[in-house]
């Protein structure tokens, strides 16, 4: 009922609670890391895939939808990258808000920034995805000619090249993308997701 | 298959067409715009627990989740206020791609970072709802004290007393909170949505 000297609204708001009940199952982040080329995407994806044929609500964020949009008044620069992770951190966190399982592929280099993400979320709402990967495979595969960019000095500050990479040092999972097939990797995640009861 | 030089996926990656598939609606943004107290947030929550009800995957985004999130490193200067609203664009279209119907509550009183906003989507993805109260019945209101305030001269460039507020042109839909009841305003809503074939 509304007058006009005020507004009462006598419904609640609907809750995280609400939407896991929807939706059939809990909401969280499956935050990827890992080099340039170690399959981050690739594997984020699968799992999306695998997710949607599961039913769930659930959805990518990566430089395709991210980098162009949100963060295009971004660079590269260190203060940049971590106003990047921080970002991305908020908008995963709005998404778990809204019940989906959503899972971000970026390589968020430094292990400061991802710890500080972690400290946004729930315990369990945070799960941290090493996508691990020799830097020689990486390079060999350089998907998209940016290892060779870096070698002759085109790209500065690339990361395993000529800026550091931080492997995370207790990841809730790690995946050997040199040695597990696409479909064992999504394997082992949706496993974890079923033993932390996020997955019915 | 993945091996150790290449990786390939032959999944494809899930779109947004895909999503509205798996929730039985479309997805869009519903930009909630009018002045401090005119009822924004009470209503995007309204239509947002219709929606749930209705089984619909939707989410509100407001003060409460973003200003102290996402947007925190954000003043109320104008250039800020501008980057405040881009941002928050940003985020409703991820939300939109992963199939949401999102409701944005923020006051954003020009019509140019609205405008900004809209182009960002497609046609029928971007819905401009005015919220639409009398200054003076806004302030009686005054829910959060801060007509007083900026009165007093506390707070500065405040929409309505100290700064513009510029209706908007050719609104998709104007509630009249003065004059409509919260459930006539969400059916009013509702309507336009099953009208766009938004929901069926």
């Amino acid at each position: 009922m509304v007058n006009s000297t005020n507004i009462t609204w006598h419904h609640s708001t609907i809750t995280k609670e609400d939407r896991h009940l929807l939706n059939g199952h809990k909401s969280c982040v499956l935050w990827f890391t890992g080099l340039s080329g170690s399959g981050k995407s690739t594997i984020a994806n699968a799992i999306d895939h695998a997710l949607h044929q599961h039913k769930c609500n659930s959805y990518v964020l990566d430089g395709d939808n991210v980098r162009h949009g949100l963060n295009k008044d971004l660079s590269f620069k260190k203060e940049d990258r971590q106003e990047n992770i921080r970002r991305i951190g908020e908008v995963a966190k709005l998404f778990v808000d809204s019940g989906q399982i959503v899972s971000t592929a970026f390589i968020s280099p430094y292990r400061t920034d991802r710890d500080m993400v972690r400290k946004m979320f729930a315990e369990n709402e945070f799960i941290e995805v090493f996508v691990h990967c020799p830097l020689d495979v990486c390079e060999m595969r350089d998907p998209k000619g940016l290892y060779e960019k870096a070698r002759n000095g085109e790209i500065h500050e690339f990361t395993g090249i000529s800026s550091p990479y931080e492997s995370p040092v207790q990841p809730e999972i790690t995946i050997q993308t040199n040695e597990m097939s696409i479909d064992q990797s999504v394997e082992k995640i949706l496993t974890f997701l079923k033993d932390k009861k996020i997955l019915v």
